[in-house]
């Protein structure tokens, strides 16, 4: 049992769109192929992956460093002999071989690229669905059927209006979600606060919405926001600040009372630690955003999670960010309290399985073995491109 | 006044040797040109810069996005008419733009790379050593003629005993250091006790050694070094624990006296604020590491050390990681606490002018415009390379 190749691609996503921060049509996103030497259906065994949208493509750091560590492993030092499969986890500490702790940030996409695409191997090496998988191995065997979802959306475009903002949210609650999001922050406050009281004629009540400014408010700004939206109690105010300023967060946490939410930019288990010690976060209303693919892969959020119970956080608080199946197998695998989705953007790198409606808010998995991408029609094509070399 | 390239290249260091985390043999540091249409005593300035080894090269990352950004960039947007110079702050908004908050690691070193490089560019084309044009702008005009640096090594080697360790550092002895560096969490606690028994006989007394754990103990280990050596009061226990674990520092400082020290690992403000936020560190014996060109650059450092003034530190207690010029030039001009020097190991990526000894545990700056990497006759000849393209 060997990896016979780890091949990559980069690529776009068909977005115009820009949040208070970035521009996205600049963005790339990697998808990694790790080829296999199993067969399975008569063909080898090849996993996938890809990196949520947002920060970059990782092709410099995955052919400079990480790729090399794995091939150039013996295989002796990664198969799992009780299992007769690949070991994820000693996978993960042959790529981190020679590595400084701290710092985490680009190369944790690398390696939960190479991560994901392993995890997808296994699955299908072992038959299973991932999630299936992740619960048999790490959750007593229990999963969720149907997983929570919620749109997020409501971009800022030159021209768009509360009109066009509402007919979109409209068109996600058609799509059977029940809870959108929209951006804040790219316009002055009461702009935005017209476009919350917009959004929420849509969606019907302040729970059903949730808003991301992105972290780009400092504590006035973040401040002011906070009074001027704790009246809707809005699902969750994401993003407030630059997520490393856990103090920032534990003052705004004594002042706003609804549910805030962080987590999608950091990228490791002792970071995510520091929000949860620091940053002043509420077990029974907050949520944890953590994003696998940008995090060290499956191996480093199974570390997120066993550091969050002791200290006295329920997986149900962590809703992982990036609207793609490796979120959605990691919220039902694993029994989370959600997952995003991304219904109109960051095509092809974003939605579950084409032929599973979202109803209710909720939304199931496929039941082919690993992730699943071949019910994507749009991005299994890329996959195969890439598995080709 | 535009830049008219910006060349890279991807170099190794002459090391064999190991500390508790890392095998320094497969390490890679860039070497940066950014060559401007300024003249000056009939040639081109080009500034330059390369990274402390320990991490890695950026070359993937500087290609992919950040060289790009500033070569796509109007040179109207970086030009500083009031010095008729480039302006390195505007220069480093446009490397980070599209970029997104948190996650400081990798990119940080692609960043610190051009901008070190800028920063160079900026002294040379202003005629004064990098040191001076600190001070002035930033430091009332005052720096410091020389600066104290202490002798970093006492790394493990295969065979290498106590008396091997008490040669090392009576040669730095030798060559004026007064304070020594070594290594320990290599090896079990009584053999790394004997090591610092050892290596006191040459320095004298514990005011004049230092130790580095390279973050590898975890809270067990790093109490039981702790309480092994308190009674000797070193110059200073470096990186005890995770970077990222402030609680756990804070916990050692309470109850480790003496000093202190840690940051190389930190790579922005946001993160070192944490560190002095939630570390326990005690701004009257402990030490701050940050490392320039790990760290997205001048530009990020003079923000730390603004952070740090209103916190209570003064920057006397700030002593950059990484024994090179680019160190040297910052606790110089900024008035910091000291450098830290590699007088034997990292070559050609090391060290200090070749005229210049060390003396009395301190040392001087050259004269030159820009850092002055042309008085160090091992790496200039590489710069030149990388320059020419």
């Amino acid at each position: 049992m060997k990896i016979l190749a780890i091949r990559d691609g980069v690529y776009g996503v068909k977005s115009a769109i820009s949040n208070a921060v970035i521009d996205f049509s600049q963005m790339t996103v990697s998808v990694v192929a790790v080829v296999t030497d199993v067969v399975r259906e008569g063909k080898p065994v090849v996993g996938f992956a890809f990196n949520t949208n947002g920060r970059y493509a990782a092709q410099g750091l995955l052919r400079e460093r990480f790729i090399k560590r794995i091939m150039g492993a013996d295989p002796k030092e990664y198969r799992d002999p009780a299992r007769d499969n690949l070991d994820p986890f000693a996978l993960h500490r042959i790529a981190m071989r020679n590595e400084k702790p701290g710092g985490h940030g680009e190369r944790s996409v690398a390696v939960a690229l190479l991560d994901i695409a392993i995890w997808d191997a296994v699955a299908k090496i072992e038959g299973k669905p991932l999630c299936r998988l992740l619960a048999e191995r790490f959750n007593g065997g229990k999963w969720d059927e149907r997983v929570w979802v919620y749109a997020a959306g409501g971009y800022y475009y030159p021209g768009k209006g509360p009109e066009a903002l509402r007919a979109e949210l409209r068109s996600y609650l058609d799509r059977g979600y029940e809870t959108c999001k929209i951006k804040i922050g790219g316009a002055p406050l009461a702009e935005d606060m017209a476009r919350i009281e917009a959004a929420l004629v849509e969606v019907g009540e302040g729970p059903r919405l949730a808003v991301d400014a992105n972290a780009r408010f400092d504590e006035t700004e973040a401040m002011a926001y906070g009074r001027a939206m704790a009246p809707f109690n809005l699902a969750f105010f994401e993003e407030p600040v630059d997520p490393l300023d856990y103090a920032l967060h534990a003052k705004l946490a004594e002042v706003y009372a609804p549910p805030l939410a962080t987590g999608e930019n950091l990228f490791s288990m002792p970071d995510a630690r520091n929000l949860v010690r620091h940053g002043g976060f509420r077990p029974d209303r907050d949520w944890l955003q953590f994003d696998c693919t940008l995090s060290y892969g499956v191996t480093e959020y199974l570390r997120i999670l066993d550091m969050l119970h002791p200290l006295g956080w329920s997986g149900r608080r962590v809703v992982p960010h990036g609207g793609h199946l490796l979120s959605l197998h990691l919220a039902a695998g694993l029994q989370l309290g959600g997952c995003e989705a991304y219904p109109d953007v960051f095509k092809p790198f974003s939605g579950f399985a084409d032929n599973i409606p979202v109803q209710n808010g909720h939304v199931g998995l496929p039941e082919n073995p690993g992730t699943g991408y071949e019910t994507q029609s749009e991005v299994w094509p890329i996959m195969q491109e890439v598995a080709a070399g």
